[in-house]
């Protein structure tokens, strides 16, 4: 089956030409390649890497109400699944209180419903925070979210210099690609790096922010794009948190970062090894950084969801498993791999269950764990490597010569090149030349139904009442004080996490709260990039 | 997550301890590498591999008459499959026909009941054989099948020299693993023989035989006594068939391979390119072969039958994907995916669809076509086949000084040696150190239950009748005549393929014919190794 002419010559999905075959004379001026555990850490951030500990196996969950979720969450934890992630709905995820009518429709429906503290304390009850590690999904909003995990730990007794877990709180990427902000750019770093300041200082094993490349690689971008803007946001996030008179040191080792595993199974794995290598040599060399847990850039990773199809849905365990192996010989810290029906709706409990069992078959049954960066010395790997890596630094030549990563943001310059990747692989889908199994070719006659998640309609209902009858209880007074104090310590550019914990525990609203720090920093709007 | 102590230091499956990482230094002494296409093939017999032109994907499939068994190769054609592999019953692949009494619930039911040329024609209507290839899973009465396939071919007016295929006529493996024997081993190799001197002659684009790993593996062997067991088999059907005054070229470029894929990822790839490497010293430097075809060792694949498990059977989705990357990333030239119900039943058509589309997604998604061996120059995939190689190197000349594999299987060598490994694999999984996942480890409260195929009952008594309907029919003077000819040319050594051809022609029967051999060269009862 000769390939069609018209695709032309093999590439990579980020475009990079492809020879017919790699020989040691193709990495001969490559950098030296030191082991895994040592600087630039191209083979891994750990000496033994997954012999000492597996990956945590960390599915991103959620739905309807927090008792359901907590339902789920119990379920998967006793199923062998490592760390708990959670998915908010939309209007918690925009800072819109279940009983806003711009919610109508959308309560519970694409993750948990969270507007208050009671609903965290709820979601996490009878799971002891000192014990598991929790992630959340949630951006502009995410201080907030994050002072109410920080409540709710507080009330079980935990010790928040134990507690660990990642909040997302990339702001950057709202703006670059996912679009869900509700301030300006400026602002809401500001308020991103407050949790990253005041986490630093009071719960020091908290990952207080995930510098995401998912969300870029989602919206179209190519692999070389997704490792570049997001180690620039990263740089943006170090030069921001500079500023809060932090000696780089005391944050640069919780900062994380978040990718996709796309389908390139090779050029996934080389975007891996580059980004390891360009973080070391950014926090050592550009920032001055000297402790090494500084330069380790440590990542959680998903399988692209964007490749999914809801044709011939169970393709989709194909794909991911395949995606999932990128991630694993590339030498993740953690995993998500999507489930089945993440085309269609959120995940049933077969779905996410073989989405486990992914994991599990080759953690246990692959033998790929055996040993370190087993690609490593690959002439095409390492090749690949410094390919995606030269690609890369390119782009974050051209962000710092903008100014950084706002003004780049600001002139659509990254929404710009996403949106070109994003055109040319469609153009490529719709020519036939880049193949999707069971859509544009092997498509099938009939689609095979599959059963999916029916999301409980009474829920957006339940969470209204209890949210109703919460405001009725709760110290409006306490409430509107705390808002107030917020409102001026944003305006004056304070830390506002020492004052979230505050309004949470007096159960002011995530939308009220996402309210007062509208009214001080106003709203934004995008323009448009085509 | 600890991997348990008692598992001891990581190893391969076949139990080469794995050190926690390789670096240049592990390869520093290994032989140069050379690139696709050039002697001794580690890195591939092609030099562009999958760019020049994909693997077969050849699903194995064949059940109840060969009226439906037609109907489903018809579909997977349709579907893009690129080659057909039939599954033949176990009474025709025991020389039995479907009116034997000891037939009795068998007929039609793990393949396609054959047992005369009628049901051959029936089976191939439709399909111009000058245009497929074919792949035949038979052995003892092999010959007799070719026989058939040669005959249909003939009526279609294909041309013998056009038409290409393979046929498995592996005899060897039969007495170290599968036992599907009928008479003893050196009267079976003469059969075996008598087919690839044949197609050496007369059908020249044929492989006359797939000397196959698979099964050796199946029985429980390790990876290395899988290669090792099977390039010796290989060996010895060259020594026999030199015998038959053929150069060594005139026949060793229609050998063929088969392996298994297990879950051991880079074992199975160090195995594969071992492999190449092995066969290509084997022809050259042992028997003086001048033709590089004759030094390319070319191999089906087939992913692990006894991998999969009934719990959980999604799971064998997952297996599969990673067993059949690992056969890609090994240079195979075609591939089996197994279904996931394969531990069930014979595959249903969602399964069947489903494990055909994973070699779709591996080869139009994953890119990992894009280069040729892309994990060459990988210190731990180089040291790996390093290792694999040389401990089958000592396998092969441990049976070199038995006299052959002829004395080692009369003596229960091999057999011996698969006993051993096998157990001690089950002891690991019973003391729960080898994890198979959903069985000893994450298992479910409650399996879930697939939709089965069923077996049409009405087929065995309508395949009876069809052959009580051809028997009465039939010139039975004419079909006496060819079967006492075949037993004049057996017990004389001649070769009984013309007369195979001349007697299939005439509608004799698979249990005929494999009764007159019988009468000839008596059965064989092997003893017991353990």
């Amino acid at each position: 089956m000769k390939r069609p002419a018209a695709a032309g010559e093999p590439q990579t999905l980020s475009g990079i030409p492809v020879k017919p075959v790699y020989t040691a004379e193709d990495v001969a001026g490559s950098a030296p390649l030191p082991g895994p555990g040592e600087f630039p850490y191209t083979r891994g951030i750990h000496e033994t890497m997954y012999r000492g500990k597996l990956w945590t196996m960390r599915q991103f969950s959620g739905f309807a109400t927090p008792e359901q979720t907590n339902e789920r969450y119990r379920y998967l934890l006793s199923q062998g699944q490592t760390g708990l992630s959670v998915a908010f709905d939309l209007p918690t995820l925009m800072g819109v209180d279940a009983d806003d009518a711009t919610a109508l429709g959308e309560v519970g429906k694409c993750g948990v419903a969270i507007s208050s503290l009671e609903d965290m304390e709820t979601l996490f009850a009878g799971i002891p925070l000192e014990q598991v590690t929790v992630s959340m999904t949630i951006n502009s909003p995410a201080p907030t979210l994050f002072a109410m995990y920080l409540a709710v730990a507080e009330k079980q007794g935990a010790d928040w210099k134990k507690i660990s877990g990642t909040l997302q709180n990339d702001i950057l990427k709202e703006y670059i690609a996912q679009k869900e902000f509700l301030y300006p750019p400026r602002p809401s770093m500001q308020l991103a790096v407050d949790a990253i300041e005041f986490a630093a200082r009071e719960v020091p094993r908290f990952n207080p922010i995930s510098i995401s490349g998912y969300h870029i690689r989602e919206a179209g971008s190519t692999a070389v794009q997704e490792l570049a803007f997001t180690l620039r946001d990263g740089i943006e996030y170090v030069e921001w948190t500079l500023e809060r008179e932090l000696p780089v040191d005391a944050f640069a080792p919780r900062l994380s970062f978040f990718f996709n595993a796309h389908n390139d199974f090779f050029e996934e794995i080389a975007k891996y090894r580059a980004a390891r290598r360009m973080w070391a040599h950014i926090m050592r060399d550009r920032f001055g950084a000297k402790d090494e847990r500084s330069w380790k850039l440590r990542f959680h990773t998903q399988t692209a969801g964007c490749s999914l199809t809801w044709q011939q849905p169970y393709n989709n365990v194909i794909r991911t498993a395949i995606q999932a192996l990128a991630g694993v010989l590339g030498g993740t810290q953690s995993l998500h791999t999507n489930s089945l029906d993440e085309a269609y709706a959120l995940p049933s409990e077969h779905a996410v269950t073989l989405a486990l069992r992914t994991q599990q078959v080759i953690a246990h049954e692959s033998n790929v764990t055996a040993a370190a960066d087993p690609l490593g010395g690959s002439y095409y790997v390492e090749w690949l490597t410094d390919q995606v890596e030269a690609q890369a630094w390119d782009y974050i030549r051209r962000i710092d010569a903008m100014g950084g990563m706002i003004p780049a943001i600001e002139q659509g310059f990254p929404q710009q090149e996403i949106a070109n990747a994003s055109y040319a692989y469609q153009a490529a889908v719709e020519r036939g030349e880049q193949v999707i199994v069971g859509v544009n070719r092997f498509a099938a006659e009939k689609e095979e139904a599959i059963e999916l998640l029916q999301i409980d309609e009474g829920a957006a209902e339940r969470q209204r009442a209890k949210l109703g009858a919460l405001r009725a209880r709760r110290d409006q007074a306490r409430v509107d004080g705390c808002l107030g104090a917020l409102r001026v310590a944003a305006a004056e550019g304070k830390n506002t996490m020492p004052l979230l914990v505050e309004a949470v525990k007096a159960y002011a609203t995530v939308g009220e709260i996402a309210g007062a720090f509208r009214e001080v920093f106003g709203g934004w709007t995008e323009r448009s990039v085509l």
